[in-house]
């Protein structure tokens, strides 16, 4: 699709020279996230500094039937922000302010390009907890955490991104602009807007402005690294712990490969893991009494010790701690920096996750590819690295998806689902009809359609190419 | 609207004629809920068996365009399941299985007509949580809950219904049978029709298996009755309580008069409160650490002794725990035996509370109108009974009206908005253009179209008369 000089024109107006470009380097930039190896450059960039920018920008899109898709800071795994129709690249990164910190109310508005470390940390200041992250937490923006409904390795304890947004400035696709809710804890007035734009992509509407909910910070954590010498074990550990009562701030899941792979590529760290250890399970409690901390650690270590482990590693000091998070969220990097990967981000129940280990690897073997599994196993989350190595370009293209699909079907069947935290975005959208029937997918095209009648807003998106 | 014979017969044909009845007695059963003294009978009354019956039962009023209004336990106070549009009242209560508990993955599927608080029992006993405890889950049935995102006393640390729902089977007014989600604790699989479902009051589907998440059940709790000589100050501490890091797993207000009338209706407790007493907070924390909530308990204590309080009531036995309850549950009864009332749920943040029921004695000062406020403070959730007392059925019907009008307004000024756990139903939708833009009510009611083209689906909710 090519733009003409008076869309460019008009865009230029609203927005100003300064901030919207044409410049091949530019749109190559703003064309990839973190998915594959994917490119797909939009025609123009526009940099909006304001919601009423973001407002006429759409309008004229409208007018123009010009693809936009919202551009956040493109760590997306999913491929969510790629402009896969070209179009106008919408990036969000000058509403990039936290616009207040409400301490009598435990509640932080902002605007969706604070990156979510930044929020985290400026809550954390007051003594407020702002509980998800996700691995990407350093670079990703909170918009985007809110478009993919993010989660990261808190949501076992303290929920997924959807369970802490209130409330929502949106810009619907005709440049109209509402708040979806209220900035309350408790709300049963009309449909739930809000929890319908969580997750959707950036595909119903561009959200301007967040309000989330804070909780009080937890003063005290213990952090244990369980190393087990059968995979599936670690597995079945997961749900063996919460069946004791005990609810971990996190709870996570490396293959012997992550680990391996982690420790190769972050520097600084190193921990000696002999041979036979397949897996790991990195555990985490939390709370503001630390003898009871105590006591739930000592619960945790009953159940493990249930299964064959090797010696539990306690992290003594806060740089350790921070060590083996590092490692933790660096596996999907290592991996990469190995090999081109695709990425799925399963989930089931989280009992069933075992079962999806050794099919995902029986998958594998059949399909002649090689996985590198890890994830928040707590939640029954799965990432499954599949990786490139050595596989031809024929057989990544043409056989592999086939994996894919069996891959998604085993996970339907476990009472599962494609993706838990990552968005179905453009790598997996070819799928949804393994999940959803056609009555279900065109349900969810309709009511896109009620949002966005020409289909502007991040097209190519979440529905399938043949519904 | 009459009902033809062919109608009849064919709605009998599916059910059977042992679950269906045009008899003006049972009519005018299923015609009311707690409502004021509302009723609205339907045309004929079917209770369906199952999914399968239900969805046939759509297709033929979808081709008669007739409107079918589900009914649960007819505990609701917003009218959400009155037969405006008479038509057929679809009760759902003989879908009242529980399907199964399932331990391995802390789940449980339901159907829709199961007993909230049955359902709390049967998971209890398995030494799982289902914290989600409104004040009728005596009575009130699990798939009502959903219909209206109910909350509860626990709601201010655990939630409310939408926090728990995973997953749902819905039947859609066309006949179609769908899951909206997957039995998953996250999930960014296309939009989120499951909390779409949530809180749509029977406008949008019929539910009929619920998959809920559970959690550990904790051991003990400690529960207290805090006297206050202002009932501002009551509200203020309410939000200084979270300040100092605090999350009770109840916090409850009462004003003088709620109390007065639940202490006078409920037998078999006496309670000596000074004359003046002009509010009490119920506090409780809950924890598997009883040293760990005897800590809480001095912290809440410090906190609470910081404004004008009589002497702090600890119930020490769980009889004494029960009778604080059950005071604190049958307000609304024990308000509604003395006079007709018109209830609102308002919700705002909770440090607004004392602005809000300030407002609010103004507003009946002004309206001459005479409320009991009470409810759960912790979430910022008040709710106002307004009493009809000596006033006549025209200043009831005109003049009060325009009170409530200016109360949401208040209430939407101080961040807040209509409906904090009851619905908007019938009672409330002539205010929703208080708290929506029209944009914002025709992109629901486009929703509404969406779902149900013919508005066969418990037509006249919701939306207001005059869009």
């Amino acid at each position: 699709m090519a733009i003409s000089p008076e869309l460019l024109a008009r865009l230029e107006a609203i927005v100003g020279p300064s901030y919207i470009s044409i410049d091949p380097e530019v749109l190559k930039h703003y064309g990839h996230d973190e998915t594959e190896d994917l490119v797909f450059p939009p025609n123009v960039v526009v940099k909006p500094g304001s919601t009423q920018e973001i407002a006429e920008l759409l309008k004229v899109a409208n007018q123009f039937k010009m693809p936009v898709t919202p551009i956040g800071a493109r760590t997306g795994l999913s491929g969510g922000a790629l402009c896969v129709y070209e179009g106008i690249g919408l990036s969000m990164e000058r509403l990039n302010s936290i616009i207040e910190i409400d301490e009598q109310n435990l509640q932080v508005t902002v605007e969706p390009a604070v990156i979510t470390q930044v929020l985290r940390e400026a809550v954390a200041e007051k003594g407020l907890f702002y509980p998800v992250d996700p691995s990407s937490m350093g670079s990703c923006f909170i918009g985007g955490n809110v478009a993919e409904n993010s989660g990261g390795a808190r949501a076992v304890k303290y929920g997924v991104t959807k369970d802490y947004v209130l409330n929502l400035e949106v810009v619907l696709p005709n440049g109209e602009i509402i708040w979806t809710g209220a900035n309350t804890l408790k709300n049963s007035t009309g449909y739930n807007l809000t929890q319908l734009m969580v997750g959707s992509e950036g595909t119903l509407g561009v959200i301007t402005k967040i309000v989330l909910k804070l909780i009080p910070l937890n003063a005290h954590n213990i952090l244990m690294l369980v190393p087990f010498f059968k995979a599936e074990e670690a597995c079945e550990a997961v749900s063996a712990l919460f069946r004791a009562g005990i609810v971990p701030s996190a709870l996570e899941f490396m293959e012997r490969d992550a680990i391996d792979f982690a420790l190769r590529y972050v520097e600084g760290i190193s921990i000696a893991v002999p041979d036979a250890v397949q897996a790991h399970l990195l555990i985490e409690v939390d709370g503001n009494y630390p003898e009871v901390l105590m006591q739930e650690a000592e619960k945790i270590m009953h159940v493990v010790e249930q299964f064959a482990i090797d010696e539990i590693l306690f992290a003594d000091t806060e740089d350790q701690k921070k060590a083996l998070w590092k490692m933790r969220r660096s596996v999907a990097e290592a991996v990469k920096a190995n090999s081109v990967y695709k990425e799925e981000d399963t989930v089931v129940p989280r009992y069933m996750l075992p079962e999806l280990l050794t099919g995902v690897k029986k998958i594998g073997d059949k399909y002649g590819f090689k996985s590198v599994c890890y994830g928040h196993a707590g939640d029954g989350n799965l990432h499954i690295n599949i990786l490139k190595g050595d596989l031809t370009d024929a057989h990544w293209t043409h056989e592999v998806p086939k994996g894919i699909r069996e891959l998604f079907e085993l996970t339907v069947r476990l009472r599962g689902t494609l993706s838990g935290e990552h968005g179905i975005g453009l790598v997996q959208k070819n799928y949804m009809d393994i999940a959803f029937s056609k009555v279900h997918l065109e349900l969810m095209e309709r009511i896109k359609h009620v949002f966005d009648p020409n289909n502007i807003l991040n097209p190519g998106k979440i529905f399938p190419d043949h519904l």
